[in-house]
């Protein structure tokens, strides 16, 4: 790839922002070892991904690697963290401090991928009024002041399946612009809302089902 | 779709399992509330996924709607139930037992959906040798015989990124048969072994890009 191209950030391909996170978590590991270049043929044996395709993946970037040197590990360690939004704040609110819930709220992990959640509400009267992990819990009527007065974009859902879509149109109306849903439920949106899923009961189902076909 | 289909079990396309999950949550919302049928059509309106798509995914599972009463709610969901492997444990051993981990051992909707974590592992002493939700956590050179003694199939990875291919080396090494990686890490195992990804950082980068182009 030896074109110059201009860094396009309006609308990555689904595929190609999946892929991007891998390749910063294997810079990042060569990053730590001392390792100052890594050339695409190399990255593509590492994670089992073409290296055209890696090549193609890094150009959206801007980035491109030099021949028989490849790229600079530390350059594009920060050009992914930057590309993929991880080194800026973005602020969250949650909705249902459960097991769950909680336990996003606990992960440390989030904040260095530029997740800030300040706050959490959940029905329970008992979980509403704690502090997790220096957020506070409250009680989900207070969640529009909360949201307006902090600006907060991002509405992370982790109520039970049957209060989901309702859970949905209270942080949409509160001026939510994007709702990380954890429910296995399909929530209906304006096309102005940003909607990501993460199933984890959907990866199950995959998983049980290559799991059977293996022993067939 | 009036064709007679049999059962495939063997290798469903991704895209069909990660939509079957939708539907089960909806019927299950629709049986709780007593509703007896449902047509493709309302299905179809509810999740935004179109009919014709809806009734191909279900053909898969031998299940078909009748003309003018759609589908039998209760039927529907027990096939679902049944055909994504829900309603079978699964045995699971998980490693690294961090705020992610111990989330995951506490999280008792993965018991509804099939999942029986029966043991934790972790390389930090303070953590080893407590218990979770009932769930015993051992230092990782134990997870060897566990494995071997329980017959465990799946194997959970929620440790640091670089310790991963290690442990999931490890882990195949002592009897898995198939990882589900919470890691950013891309893993590289023989074809036999099943891997299914669930990056929540790659969600939150496909969340972040969708903003900032809702943005511009």
């Amino acid at each position: 790839m030896n074109e110059s191209k201009n860094i396009i950030r309006d609308y990555v391909p689904e595929p190609t922002l999946r892929r991007l996170p891998w390749y910063l978590a294997h810079v990042s590991l060569l990053n730590s070892r001392g390792i100052k270049h890594v050339s695409s043929t190399a990255l593509a044996k590492e994670i089992n991904v073409d290296a055209s395709q890696i090549a193609k993946d890094l150009s959206v970037l801007g980035i491109k690697g030099k021949t028989r040197i490849g790229y600079e590990v530390c350059a594009l360690e920060k050009a992914l963290l930057d590309f993929l939004g991880f080194g800026k704040p973005h602020s969250a609110v949650i909705m249902g401090v459960g097991s769950l819930g909680a336990a996003l709220i606990a992960d440390n992990g989030l904040a260095n991928f530029g997740l800030n959640i300040i706050a959490g509400f959940d029905v329970n009267p008992d979980v509403a009024g704690t502090v997790i992990s220096n957020v506070p819990v409250m009680l989900p009527n207070q969640a529009r002041e909360v949201i307006k007065r902090t600006n907060a974009e991002i509405g992370i859902i982790a109520v039970p399946a049957e209060a989901a879509q309702a859970v949905a149109n209270q942080l949409v109306d509160a001026g939510i612009h994007a709702l990380w849903n954890f429910t296995p439920v399909r929530l209906l949106a304006h096309n102005d809302v940003v909607i990501v899923n993460t199933s984890i009961y959907a990866h199950l189902a995959v998983m049980y089902n290559r799991l059977d076909a293996l022993k067939q």
